[in-house]
């Protein structure tokens, strides 16, 4: 995603996080479609060229902004998958609801718009180069919750015959459809019976290694 | 989704099925930046005004059309859900994935993008009504398949414990996350493991339920 800096000098960490942390709040106050990246750069006290070198659109800042936000979510193995997986996807849910409710006057109505999100797909779609960074995103962001399943599952605690990206799928999947598509709620009683669902498996007939 | 004609005449389902004929030649064509309202009407010889009326803008447009391609997926229950959902849900890989490639050109590279139904998700975030109509749409829709699962745990297939919606969520969401999100193949395989998976479960010890 990101474009190398045309004089080889190293960006400060200190004007990125300026930049992320302006479009961030612009983000919040107005929703996305609101504000321009002169704005973000006027906020960040930043030249405007600066910016536009580091992302030369708002998509490709939007994308920084997400992989930020996503970093604050940490992944922790305790040994027990279950709480692990519900703690991590619960920290999921909450920043997806609150990239929902972005800029939106929610007061007195029930939003269940994607808001942010629908945009960043929508962004991952219409440019190639914004679709390459959003799934490397992605990529190196579920590496973290896929080492959890595979660990748990070297430890006994998950079938050999799980694939630890279709179990990951599964989860990760339901949040954001519901998120996307159905517009349902994600809240905390929802992960956890999802979490549930997936480990114990929805069929009444045990799976032949299980016996 | 749909205004109420003005005038309360009925309009005749020849018209629209024209129109939306129209739209998805167009649309496969060209993709759905690539063409206009106006060249919808003029390639279904229909007016202007009548298209307007009907569909006031290109996504209420989109709508109608992903909820024709939808209706085109059957959903049937022969009494064996593993079989039944792998059909179903091969079909809706299939769907989403000729979306995908929907008017790209796709000779010599691996277009990962999301394409329609990214528009689609963007649309309905962006325009309350448009939104409603998604929602509306998948709520509809969604209901022959949580139907299918809500059989099955009436004749004992299912766990008495395992929610339609959070199993469907695990499916649908899952194939939707590889479209939107992840960019990964949503083949044949894929959907045949991830219905053995959502099934019969990741972790290695069984639900008390089941015991």
């Amino acid at each position: 995603m990101t474009t190398p800096a045309r004089r080889g000098r190293p960006r400060s960490e200190g004007t990125d996080g300026r930049i992320l942390r302006a479009a961030h709040e612009l983000l919040t106050e107005r929703g996305y479609d609101r504000f321009t990246i002169d704005e973000v750069a006027a906020r960040a006290t930043v030249a405007k060229t600066t910016l536009y070198r580091r992302w030369p659109t708002k998509d490709h800042l939007l994308v920084a902004l997400v992989a930020k936000l996503q970093d604050d979510v940490e992944v922790t193995d305790t040994g027990d998958i279950r709480h692990d997986l519900t703690v991590y996807l619960t920290a999921v849910a909450t920043g997806l609801d609150r990239m929902r409710r972005v800029g939106r006057d929610t007061a007195g109505q029930a939003d269940r718009s994607a808001g942010v999100v629908a945009e960043l797909v929508s962004a991952a779609a219409r440019h190639p180069d914004v679709g390459d960074a959003v799934r490397g995103l992605f990529a190196r962001r579920n590496a973290l919750p896929l080492r959890l399943l595979d660990h748990a599952r070297e430890r006994g605690a998950l079938s050999p015959g799980a694939s630890s990206e279709v179990v990951f799928d599964q989860l990760a999947g339901a949040l954001y459809y519901r998120l996307l598509i159905t517009g349902a709620p994600i809240g905390a009683g929802y992960v956890e019976e999802l979490v549930d669902q997936v480990l114990t498996g929805a069929a009444t007939t045990p799976h032949p290694e299980r016996i």
